[in-house]
């Protein structure tokens, strides 16, 4: 009986176990009916996230003011980690616009270190997030504050590329005072960077056409001929900007080859190899100054915690998007978004967070698993080793048009209407971070959104609606119902008791019913102020009842006034009292 | 015709004019029925407070790290500006405990300037309260913040007065760093100080209760002469603060006469005569540096906007319990308010706001308007004017002794059982606010509390209740009804849906029913979820309606999402869909 017992035992711990380990370790859900099928989909998903990566992560790493190298470092240790420890097969994880965006607001006038350090802060801040449940201020960011931060986020990064596209040589930090200094020496604009630039997102843009593009008559059944044709469309379409790239530096090395000199302003010299792997950079040196950590962190201020949100909010999005109703594991994946931070700083990675866009790649590749990552992170790993030398030939105004033809489709304008027909203050919280963002900062944004929505949220519980109505009881006694139409906290108690005071003096006559229908929850604030009330009708000789109290604000409102309390719960009871 | 439009309307103007004016100038609305009678109660009450505000005033200056006369300095404006645009006939405006030390904080290591552009600060931070409307700021510090707070600040003040009760010389700020202090210099303790010191607060003690004491048996009648031993016990009770003080000066002032030195450390040389009107200090030597006025505004920091708005909330505080039922213009208690500390601040005066106790010494002694302040006011000047010499001999313990007597009773521990039966968590926030209050500063502490109370407010818009049953219509069709508890804002959108889909998914074949009757508003991020709910229903292909929806919400869906949207009002039409 004892051994069953302890058998038993073991046998539920070890079930236990495997269910944490199999949660924490998704890799152990899926790889046992791993096949060669599987494998084929997720190798070609894989290179073509691949191929869509390389030239994003060159173009990103200028976007957050580092060397080139440090996109690619940052772009395959998250493909890895994520094959581990991911839930979601079609996402990918690494450098974004966003993020590069919001590394560059701390890199500007340091160095790398900070994008590196910012890297390993934020995967510990993520940890904590997990363990702390702190998943849930994912939930405080809404539809409003996201539309209108993504889309200054988008303008913001477009307009950051202008000097690029233009062929200027400027140093600018934020919105306008990147318009401002483009202004200034618009007259400086290099015109074969910028036919070259617009040419590359004409191209772009007609090859992200040409992705959906159908031979077939749409509803018709496309014959083999047509079918590889389709495929052959979109591979062209997917892998444009790898093409684009391609393309531009040949162009780039042919004329340096030729001795003339390119006509382009190029990336230039990328340091090739793999990254060592070291701890991250916990002091650093600028203009000779040893900065420890205690500044460095500092420095980096409150984007140690906007950064890991934003790029858990990033995230969890995406996984959102991809898991068509099923279920997000969002503490697994804060888990494994925050190893993929911790473990990619020991690689000079910057932070990183899933991509939307590669991620609709991989999806729209026909990805199996999250063991496509594998393949992304070793072309990834093979294009450091070899070819980074030939990455210095890439004009930069190619890269430039990458970005924005990229970021373009992020402002989202169509959903302004739908928003105005449903909610029309949404719009207000929208149009406010899309403007802090785009002239204050990101972060601001951000802040300023979330508090304009907790307002409104606030609101109701604050200046509830108060509905008084005379009405008759069933033997014809007339007296007057007051309906507060939201739950009794301390912000609106003395509102509401004003509000009844007054109702109540008005019709002095009548006695006072309070509908609590509406009333699902009460504090110690409330209690008291209801015994001002009842204390208030007593001195004028007024009756004053409750009607339709929950338990638990009943509870609540008789730890402070015992007996004087008078409540009913049918208008049976009400009818009775008030003939009495 | 067109002359009687032009009357009429020149009437209306009037009318309201007169009723702002009123409304704005109290003063307008009672004198006019002003009599003698009248005025010989408010001429007895404003004498009472008057012999009460002196003691207090040097004391509270003593507890702000001020000179003595800057007490008085700031007792008599509130009075006389309050005559004019108050509304509440017992409120006395002047120097308290609590702005006291919160002044404290900012003059502790400069000087006196700080004190006075605080106080201008604060009447300005009023008017833009008063023009914004944010009276509303006032309703979230709740009932648990404002006890934490003030049983906090009561401790706060009463150690603060432990050096001059044993006659140490100590410069401390905060109260561990007080103990502390004290501690250590716990054996320089001069006992004739502490003698003194303790003798009084028994003897201020023992005449507290001497004001309540009445000569006749309780519910007899009392006879004329036990009628005037009851008064006289009252206004000796009342006036046992300048009783004491006045003792004990005499005492020092032979002392130091007989020329043997006091045996009491004394208050020292008080600057006579009125202070001068000037602006207030808009800059400001320290260690024979100039501060400019940013500077000086940096300094005092968030103190700038947390002292004007505790002023208000204790101001608004007395006013509601001495309003005894009545409405209170909350607007113009700012108003007048503001004009207190703005006026005062050309006086020399600290910041300023309504005092309970002297309110209620007031209230006690018959004041019948505004008018009593006058008197007040009056005998600080004439105070101020001859009898600053002699104030100079008060000793610091007997001073003491006043403070400590008068806060021991705000420490408010008798709320704590009450509120544990009525709503347990409400006693975690004034806990919190108690030791953050007591521990890091109080305006940490009230920020705490705010939070802890804002963070319980928004709980159940995160995280509702989802109640699930499975019920049957009239004609025996089983469906799942699923009501959630709470309207439906952005934090609970995805906590929402998961929970529908979770127990759609869990009973598949059932059709499936939202009971929104406690869904009063919702938001464009709802919309969006809904939406996408509807649709994961749909490609399941289980039904979902909604029941019970209001117009507004139905509104705000079907902004988002037109035709899919089945919603129902009566239970009769939900048994006939679901039987279709």
């Amino acid at each position: 009986m004892k051994f069953m017992n302890v058998f038993s035992f073991s046998q539920m711990a070890t079930s236990y176990c495997r269910r944490i380990l199999t949660r924490r370790l998704p890799i152990l859900q899926w790889s046992p009916t791993y096949n060669t099928h599987k494998c084929i989909s997720d190798t070609i998903a894989g290179i073509t996230v691949g191929l869509t990566v390389i030239p994003q992560a060159l173009a990103y790493a200028n976007l957050a003011g580092l060397p080139p190298q440090f996109g690619l470092y940052s772009a395959f240790v998250g493909c890895f980690i994520y094959f581990v420890f991911g839930t979601c097969k079609d996402i990918t994880i690494g450098p974004t616009a966003l993020l590069s965006l919001m590394t560059y607001q701390q890199v500007m006038n340091r160095n790398s270190d900070y994008a590196v350090l910012l890297c390993f802060l934020s995967g510990i801040v993520q940890i904590l997030m997990a363990v702390l449940r702190l998943g849930v201020l994912v939930d405080f960011i809404s539809i409003p504050v996201t539309v209108g931060f993504t889309s200054a986020t988008s303008v913001i990064i477009a307009t950051s590329q202008l000097k690029s596209l233009l062929g200027l040589k400027i140093s600018s930090s934020g919105f306008l005072d990147t318009l401002m200094k483009v202004y200034q020496k618009i007259n400086e604009t290099r015109f074969t960077d910028l036919y070259l630039g617009i040419g590359c997102i004409v191209f772009l843009l007609l090859l992200r056409k040409l992705k959906n593009f159908q031979l077939n008559v749409v509803g018709e059944k496309p014959t083999t001929r047509q079918k590889y044709w389709n495929r052959t469309f979109w591979l062209i379409g997917t892998s444009r900007n790898a093409l684009v790239v391609l393309l531009c530096s040949v162009a780039g090395y042919l004329y340096e080859v030729k001795g003339e000199g390119s006509p382009f302003l190029l990336t230039g010299e990328i340091k090739p190899g793999l990254p060592s792997i070291q701890l991250p950079p916990f002091q650093t040196v600028i203009n000779n100054q040893t900065i420890g950590f205690s500044d460095m962190v500092m420095d980096l201020g409150s984007s140690i915690f906007l950064v890991p949100i934003i790029a858990v909010l990033g995230n969890v999005a995406i996984a959102k998007a991809f898991a068509s109703g099923t279920m997000i594991d969002a503490t697994q994946e804060l888990f494994c978004l925050s190893m993929c931070n911790v473990i990619g700083s020991f690689f000079s990675s910057m932070p990183i967070t899933g991509s939307f866009s590669r991620s609709a790649v991989n999806h729209a590749s026909g990805v199996q698993t999250p063991a496509g990552g594998i393949f992304t992170s070793v072309l990834v790993l093979l294009a450091l080793s070899f070819i980074t030398p030939y990455f210095a030939y890439i004009p930069k105004t190619s890269l430039a048009a990458v970005i924005i033809s990229a970021v373009i489709f992020m402002i989202e304008y169509e959903v302004v209407k739908p928003m105005w027909r449903s909610s029309k203050k949404d719009l207000i919280s929208a149009i406010a971070t899309f403007f802090v963002c785009l002239i204050v900062g990101v972060e601001y944004g951000i802040l300023v959104g979330v508090a304009i929505n907790i307002v409104f949220l606030l609101y109701p519980s604050v200046r509830p609606t108060v509905i008084v109505e005379t009405k008759k009881t069933a033997s014809d006694i007339e007296y007057l119902m007051i309906t507060p139409g939201n739950s009794l906290y301390f912000p609106a108690v003395d509102f509401i008791k004003t509000s009844v005071g007054k109702a109540g003096v008005s019709s002095r006559h009548l006695p006072v019913v309070i509908d609590c229908r509406y009333i699902l929850g009460a504090d110690f604030t409330a209690a008291k102020g209801i015994s001002a009330l009842i204390n208030d009708f007593s001195v004028r000789k007024q009756p004053l009842y409750f009607f339709n109290t929950r338990k638990e604000v009943v509870t609540v409102f008789q730890g402070v006034l015992e007996e004087d309390f008078k409540y009913f719960t049918t208008s049976e009871e009400l009818d009775t009292t008030l003939k009495g």
